[in-house]
């Protein structure tokens, strides 16, 4: 496994073997590594310094099912600190492949062209893209694929990113080349833009194998790994409704995103709810499918494929931070607009929770009324031309919320909070201020856990677990679904690594290694002047009760200080 | 003595009689006091749990030369912290005439009416003002000049304020009337807006006197004050070229802001000199003066009228921050147009520096070149349009240029650096980010004493002193001009106040209110979340060299600190 470190500006690059002890170096643990290491913190995020990292993890191209996350990672331009997003998708798999670790992005191009990068095995070139400026990302994707055929997967950024807006997402190819698996979060798009990168081509034919993928050890405690996630319940519910299964547990909770953050509880809950989608997907049939794998090989499934009347794919896959967001937030309860809007933000490059968070803030302003699904879809294809409804969007909900003089503006580091009111799934709330990457539910979610969510108690406790096995899964590559079944067995993740790295690891290993990450993450924002107890969650979650159940965010600072004292940092 | 105590949410008033000890205590002491000991530390600044303190300082009304500055203060919606911002004119004196240290506004007007607080001796008066809104401070001032003749003072906002930017100011009326005395920074005339007062009336005619006004020991030292005044040099400069005076002094030591703060020194600062402007108003004559006195009675007389070529006034005044951020920071070289855009920030209510400063900031997003003068005016008569382009103008520097994606932009906590450029005179950069204002040379100006400018020996003491200085004389309705004169006689400052309230002052009674005072505020500041050691000065003034003399912004936080060290804070 090697790294392959590329100087944009005078077009170089080389590859770093890793060492028998860096081989298990991934994803979100190798971004704040790197990062953390280099003079990244103090740096202008859309300058030359900052570096952009895309990586895999450790069990990416091992048959291990959802362990080909993709994690794309930098000091982020929306909050300031560290990034790492991570999305599914095929690119982490042929990355390892081609014996790639990651590729890490220095420097920007210095001339006046927009280059595409094409990995190949053992060599990268160098493509003139001017053609392909403003392109969304499925024509950039037809178009490379009609000149190099099915060969590639490709990571690419829309108009939003190539404007330098900071709500802009990198979009990754799926197993069927789908270029809409989004590493969305924290304006990474804009990341890839100013050092004038419009794509990289992964060569999908490597034939690189680890050498321990084909040991009997590994083989058999993969299995035992497949066999607990086969027996798992929620694996089930996933894989039938997909993430909209979401959207009624926590309608129940009272802890819906509902016209920007002002009820928990959405009148229409049921027309967007899980199991709505699942009907209208059965009824119309064609394209649409309620299940669909976004990695080889996974056995959760928990993505789809959303039809129209026609049967017609409009958009793959429709999830429930995009339905909380786009939907009840803004109070659109069809979700044949909601899938429309999702495609649009895909061919962008637009996050769908920073883009429902900033449509919201716009609403708040008097820009236009909730529901007015039209005006929303005209302000979105604003984006590509650069006006400023466009640039509302395009600059993100706090951003936004500033410049339109808004006092309800759900953001924690200048990141719009995901599909859970902090004051209704506090353990989350308690994520949104303690974790190094600003108001993000992937972070550390505690909604599934057999909790009271509506009251403090344990919450600390729950978001500081939360955080740990999250922080250890992106680390590894792997996909935070497999948690609810495999979370309980980390013996099993650590087995499948000695057995392929032939190397001896602790019992703790992944809470050590959980802890170790999230302290380097911290240890980065504060050389980039973010204090870790910096908890600023926005005045009106403790101000404003929400209905129904009259809950406000009560967690103090010395509440919270709580975290850093079980992460003993 | 007495405080105005106003609850705009019943139209309920008080007053306050003063106690002895608390005679003294005016201006930005008040202020911080006030705004301390109340719970608007953690209030929205816009909302009614800010306060709006207006109030005159212990000297007002007495006679002496330059004491009857106004200061208004609340917590600052541009900065987030606490703000003191005080103007000339003849409001201060008024008060003191009405038996009044200052008026407090507190909660706001709950009907749909805006009003206007009409302020007689010993009663107020709640006038709908429904009909001027939308108007500018001229206007405004000529149609409450009609129905009251020429009794009133007037403390007002214009449609900068009533939309609620953050770059509004308060004007208050000169001796003759106009509404041309700004208290222009940190977005007060939003947070009177936010009140729903569209203006204050103060009578003129109190009769009221402070009784140790007229004792023999008062009127001696008096005398003799105003003799160090006198025989004062400076303050010969100030009274034939005002403080344009300062544009060749600054050109000469290189930290002109030029071009968004990207040079320090200004080809054309001949054409926008004091010398220039002096000679202007000269040849043009008619309404034109090169000295005029804005509080009754003062013997500096540091302001002048522009006139146009037929001698019309255009502007009264025209000074050195708005020619520094009108003029050569967007290359605007000829001083009637810097004149005209004087006079509308003036009308619309704008604060001329954050007006310059994001003017500046749009220039470098590319919306307009520099020097585009046309378009500038364009922009700015936008302003009470609510357009976007006066949208970026009216919320500022610090959120245009994050809107617009800016890397250059010039603040400190969010608020425009004045212009002095920081890396050409450090003591002043000191100031912009030590002080608990933000970027503001009125907490702490070095650029007039007798240091090398360009080296960092010596600035963290000669910001110090001149920030205790300053705050002390804020505190006591002086004004800054004074200070070359009388900053060396302390002594005679406080045997005016000794003779005035038979009190007993310690020798060091300026250091301490001084210190008393920055400390309250540095702990107003720290309740609402803004350390006192969050030194953000922009980072392109560390990396870019200023020409012509190749300075950096090159202090260290360990350095910095320094400063906290010697406030003993």
């Amino acid at each position: 496994m090697k790294l392959l470190n590329i100087d944009l500006i005078n077009k170089s690059y080389n590859y770093k073997n890793l060492s028998k002890k860096s081989l298990i170096k991934g994803g979100r643990a190798l971004i704040a590594e790197v990062l953390k290491e280099s003079n990244v913190a103090n740096a202008y995020p859309l300058g030359p310094e900052n570096k952009l990292i895309i990586c895999n993890g450790a069990l990416a191209g091992t048959g291990v099912s959802c362990s080909d996350r993709l994690s794309i990672g930098a000091k982020s331009p929306l909050t300031g600190g560290i990034k790492e997003s991570n999305s599914g998708g095929d690119c982490a798999r042929s990355l390892a492949k081609l014996n790639l670790r990651g590729i890490i992005l220095n420097n920007k191009i210095s001339d006046k062209d927009w280059y595409i990068l094409k990995v190949d095995q053992d060599k990268i070139e160098f493509v003139i893209a001017n053609e392909y400026l403003g392109l969304g990302n499925f024509e950039f994707k037809s178009r490379i694929e009609r000149k190099y055929s099915d060969n590639y997967n490709l990571i690419s950024i829309g108009p939003a990113g190539e404007n330098l807006y900071l709500n802009s997402a990198i979009a990754t190819t799926d197993v069927e080349g789908r270029p809409s698996r989004m590493a969305a979060r924290g304006g990474l798009g804009a990341v890839m833009a100013s050092k004038k990168i419009k794509g990289i081509l992964i060569n999908k034919n490597g034939n690189s194998e680890i050498k321990g993928s084909k040991s009997k050890g590994f083989m058999k405690v993969r299995k035992e790994f497949h066999k607990i996630i086969q027996e798992n319940e929620r694996k089930e519910v996933l894989k039938l409704y997909g993430t909209a299964s979401t959207v009624m547990d926590v309608q129940n909770i009272g802890a819906l995103p509902v016209r920007n953050f002002s009820a928990g509880r959405y009148e229409h809950a049921d027309n967007i709810s899980g199991e709505r989608i699942y009907d209208i997907i059965k009824e119309r049939g064609g394209e649409g499918k309620n299940s669909h794998a976004c990695m080889r090989g996974c056995m959760i499934q928990c993505s789809n494929v959303y039809p129209d009347e026609k049967g017609e794919e409009i958009v793959s896959p429709l999830e429930y931070e995009t339905i909380g967001l786009i939907g009840s937030n803004l109070d659109i309860s069809d979700p044949d607009i909601i899938a429309q809007i999702n495609y649009l933000c895909n061919d962008f490059g637009l996050d769908t929770i920073e883009t429902g968070g900033a449509l919201g803030v716009m609403v708040e302003a008097g820009l236009f009324d909730f529901g007015e699904t039209d005006k929303f879809i005209e302000a979105i294809k604003d984006v590509p031309e650069g006006g400023w409804l466009g640039r509302l969007i395009g600059m993100g909900t706090g951003i936004a919320g500033k410049f339109l003089n808004v006092r309800r503006v759900p953001v924690v580091k200048n990141q719009c909070i995901s599909a859970y009111d902090p004051r209704g799934v506090k353990g989350t709330g308690v994520t949104y201020v303690t974790n190094p990457m600003g108001a993000d539910h992937t972070s550390g979610l505690t909604v599934f856990l057999p909790i009271d969510h509506h009251s403090k108690a344990d919450q600390i406790s729950a978001s500081y677990n939360a955080q740990i096995g999250r922080t250890a899964y992106d680390s590894l590559g792997l996909c935070v679904f497999l948690m609810s079944a495999t979370a309980a067995h980390p013996n099993k993740v650590i087995k499948m690594l000695e057995e392929l790295y032939d190397i001896s690891l602790s019992e703790e290993f992944l809470n050590e290694l959980g802890r170790k990450v999230l302290i380097d993450e911290f240890m980065f924002n504060e050389s980039a002047g973010i204090p870790k107890d910096d908890y600023n969650m926005p005045d009106f979650f403790s101000k404003e009760k929400l209905a129904p159940n009259d809950l406000i965010w009560d967690f103090t600072e010395t509440e919270l200080d709580k975290f850093f004292s079980k992460l003993k940092y």
